[in-house]
């Protein structure tokens, strides 16, 4: 290697890595104009030799040693992209703590063992970024580091789940839930097993790192509040449609008064919301603060060669920054509490099936009522028998709408379960 | 100052500068949390020492003269926050070349100066950083730079002028041009004499700083084909509404077979499409790239605490990064020929205004179909004799759509000129 050549160690080699080394070949030029260096993949870890690669490595650089690549001189940092906890988390432990720099794209590592790895990462003195680990190619973590670092982002709302999105945007169109469900995983949206998807469970984990970066507070994956799709029905999607908003599945983070708040949920968002043109497998996150206002960020949320771009860009962000610990580690520096669970306040949808018989309205007015909860929009629908009530109701403590349901749902002309969703607005009701 | 200060100095002390300073004080442990430095504002420029300053400077901060701000040896960084082209040009070409890194707000001053200003820059080895230059607190100069630079962004879509966006907007809802305009002047969105928004101009020098940080060569002011929103109509603007569009004032600059094309110009822009809801005062950029797709930014454009928000983050920058000259000058590094004017391919919008008698509609089209253009969406009006026709057109060379409208301009039976907007879409027309 010349003397302004960077050597770069990739753990794991499939689509991702692969496409890694392939940027980094393909755009060197751009790479070395914009940081005085080139580049270059010289170890890849992979487990399997004989596995066809879809971008080769030069000769000599995949191993089946890890040995081989954390004592390797020529590698200054390291690329973690082969997914899942174990061995992933112990080699990134034991490459920071041998000095070298680490860039990785596992969300899953990050928000289950991040409080370790940052400490390690600062104690060593080097960084470890992760801006693929979140919205693939959207640089969400760049922009709240190192663009909104005097903003006091105070609100994170995001559209983290491509799957979800996808799944909801064809349920808008007429299509039922197994039969979205059933063209993301024709098109290579949603996995076979789409657990983690449709549960919230993927969009959690992202709502936790990206909650963390933004307040500077530890949200660990069991301090997020989370509701996956799996409930939501066609009357729903098409009830919002007539109310002029659509059903997403929305990641919520709240800084207020001093405590955090982390929520994923489907939520219905006005049409005039900018998360409401977020179609497909699409993500898009909205910071608010106090000197920005509120800024949105949309791109493609998934794909191998996002996922790479985001990790080239962290690879020449390591590269072209002082080594003195600039804004690269997880920041946390300080601990606020979680807000009370039902503390937190919005406007809401409340979906409900009754029996279509005098005084039924009332009934679920006066409860409204009783708990202080005032009505904004009503639309009623008679179906053999059965009425659907679908209301938007103005901003409430979410316990006191939590409450008044569970009471509704103990009323003999409540047929089913009441639904409810938050309402992303900002239009007054 | 202690060990870990950083002494700034500011060329201003109005509503940006002294909101930097304010900005400075109140995050001061956001950013040494991030920095390890404590950013402290030791001089600023001013004219009138005389004058009441929103956020007060502390003492002997203000001077008048700028010899003793360029000679103070406490200052590391300067932030230009004057606004003009002179003396702020001289001012940063002096600092520059003693070697001081500078960061600027002044838009005009980068678009027609940035050639000479960032070869100075380099040949010192200093940053010369311009964040705020272009709309405000929306961080889309350093994702270009710094998160894309591997993305080989080839299109580069904004709504980058707040004042038009917000009279279209207006204009949406129903207003005239003229009551939308004195709303803007009222509400402050808009100057007294507005002539830089309502022309274009002010949008044509963002766009032609975005795309010489997206494309890598320089566009200068002079080769941005602007069109602003003066000729717009309400009959414009509705028949958008009923075509499932909006008129947006829209900056696109494209990099196409090695050419490069950057136009200001009314457009109509589909109402599934990001930009569609961009409303207000806001501003939005797409960026599309190879390995990201698009990338879309949107936020607010404009501001006094916007804008020193990104002056800010552009300081936290420089004291952040190596300097070794990572990433933070304008990186030209190629000259790009200009694509000839009528190459460059779009849907349009023709709106045209007729005689209601026979054969008209048979003369309109057969005169798009000679000049091989075809019709996606048609509708016509009648009022009082007169006919108006709204058409959408499949993609063409921009020059075979002017033509076929000047010739159609020749019509006797065409009334008035006809109106030719690009369409913005996502959809198949």
């Amino acid at each position: 290697m010349s003397a302004v050549d960077v050597g770069i160690g990739l753990l794991g080699y499939g689509t991702v890595g692969s496409s890694v080394h392939r940027l980094l070949v393909e755009s060197g030029d751009e790479i070395e104009r914009a940081t005085g260096h080139r580049l270059r993949v010289v170890k890849a870890l992979i487990r399997d030799k004989r596995k066809e690669r879809p971008f080769p490595a030069g000769d000599g650089v995949l191993t089946g040693d890890f040995a081989e690549l954390r004592d390797d001189p020529r590698i200054t940092v390291v690329a973690e992209v082969m997914g899942g906890l174990d061995p992933a988390g112990g080699y990134v432990r034991e490459l920071l703590r041998a000095g070298k720099p680490v860039v990785s794209a596992n969300k899953q590592l990050v928000a289950r063992e991040g409080s370790e790895l940052f400490a390690i990462a600062s104690e060593a003195g080097v960084q470890l970024r992760f801006e693929a680990s979140v919205c693939a190619a959207i640089p969400v973590v760049k922009v709240l580091r190192e663009s909104l670092v005097v903003s006091n982002v105070h609100r994170v709302l995001g559209i983290v789940n491509g799957t979800t999105n996808f799944i909801l945007s064809r349920m808008e169109a007429g299509g039922s839930y197994a039969d979205a469900l059933a063209e993301a995983q024709a098109l290579g949206y949603a996995e076979v097993y789409p657990n983690d998807d449709v549960t919230g469970a993927d969009a959690a984990a992202k709502m936790a790192i990206l909650a963390t970066v933004a307040f500077g507070s530890r949200v660990g994956l069991g301090d997020v509040e989370c509701r996956g799709i799996t409930e939501l029905e066609p009357a729903h999607v098409s009830a919002a449609a007539e109310l002029g908003m659509a059903v997403k599945l929305v990641g919520i983070a709240t800084l207020a008064d001093g405590a955090v708040d982390v929520r994923v949920q489907p939520a219905f968002v006005d049409r005039a919301h900018a998360l409401a043109t977020v179609d497909g497998a699409f993500n898009a996150v909205m910071l608010q603060g106090d000197s920005i206002r509120e800024i949105t960020l949309e791109g493609p949320g998934a794909g191998g060669i996002e996922t790479a771009s985001a990790v080239v860009a962290d690879l020449v962000s390591v590269v072209g920054t002082a080594g003195t610990g600039f804004l690269q580690n997880d920041a946390c520096w300080r601990e606020l509490p979680r807000l009370d669970r039902g503390a937190w306040r919005s406007p809401f949808y409340l979906h409900l099936e009754v029996a279509d018989r005098p005084g039924v309205l009332a009934h679920v007015t006066s409860r409204l009522a009783a708990n202080e909860i005032s009505v904004a929009q009503l639309v009623q629908h008679l179906r053999e028998g059965e009425a659907t009530l679908d209301l938007i109701l103005h901003e409430a403590h979410a316990g006191d709408v939590h409450e008044a349901a569970a009471q509704m749902a103990t009323f003999p002309e409540v047929l089913r379960r009441p639904f409810l969703a938050p309402v992303i607005t900002e239009r007054p009701l």
